[in-house]
């Protein structure tokens, strides 16, 4: 939405303290999971559904190319960090590893290493022949609002990203841009110290 | 690609031999990961990006409505399971689970029923709001494409979906089309009796 120049009012629902899991909130989204956006009469979850809607609905600014194979390499990396990464490193499925599977911390932050390292992998290679300034091309897209807090979380949980320099000279281009500064966790209202 | 009639030529990849992880393949798709599209100079992986592409590029027979607040609701679903419920009870996590944390076969049919479930749960309650014959009123769109694979992969872990009226009701619908009866599992070239 800062990409996009929109204007939006935010409602931090804290995760930690399970407020995605009580009713106030699953009346709004039974899945329970955020972000969810609404729009007027529109109620939209999931974070990909969201972003191809705003660009659809408010076509200033896009975020998606126009030539057909390059909208296709938008989403391929788009869903690599969607479906592949950001699911299974999800707090849910944390949470699952340590109460059913008996998971430590060791085990914990190596489940969260491999399946960021698995899909950066091939990631990596992709971009070196997608990338310019940015993933795909010389324009900012969708594909770079999904690395850019990828690539925080990894950092997060102290992970080594020297084995990737395009997706760290992609984040760091990214990062220059107010759009992303003002995007970052810690310039949220409800973040902490 | 049955549902809007395009032709295609199939090359199977034997996941449990593990020729999706072999030299030949990764360089066609670094991510070691089916499906793979290949159209004349385009390639394209994840489903999601596939299914996409072959909307936009072939506009006959649409599998996206054209209302804004439509298209989101399909995407919303397709991604609640292209995210939330595949990635996690995919190959290589089932085998992660056994080999790192040292999961049996019924601690594995628990975290593949437990991912359906929790996802499955909160789409009833949305399809009550948005189906008609179909996921998003009463033309096919992504949306089914992406509940009848998963529903056959929970009826292949033996899982009760009998809480779930309306996704069996849309099933049964789908599953009377040719489409979807020439996409089944069973009847691929490479199907094990």
């Amino acid at each position: 939405m800062q990409l996009k120049g929109l204007d939006y009012e935010q409602h931090p629902v804290n995760l930690r303290q399970g407020e995605q899991r009580e009713k106030a909130y699953r009346r709004l989204n039974p899945q329970g999971l955020v972000p969810f956006l609404v729009d007027g009469e529109v109620q939209v979850g999931q974070s990909v559904a969201i972003m191809e809607y705003l660009d659809e609905t408010y076509p200033a600014h896009p975020l998606m190319p126009s030539a057909p194979e390059e909208r296709a390499r938008v989403r391929q990396i788009v869903n690599m960090i969607a479906c592949d990464i950001h699911p299974l490193n999800n707090l849910r499925v944390l949470n699952y590893l340590g109460e059913h599977l008996r998971a430590g911390k060791e085990q914990e932050a190596a489940w969260y290493h491999h399946w960021i390292d698995e899909t950066f992998s091939a990631l990596e290679q992709l971009l070196m022949t997608t990338a310019g300034i940015y993933c795909v091309g010389n324009e900012v897209t969708l594909a770079d609002c999904m690395l850019v807090p990828q690539v925080y979380n990894a950092r997060r949980y102290d992970m080594s990203l020297e084995d990737y320099p395009t997706i760290n000279r992609i984040v760091a281009n990214c990062e220059q841009l107010q759009a992303f500064i003002k995007a970052a966790p810690a310039n949220q209202p409800d973040a902490q110290p």
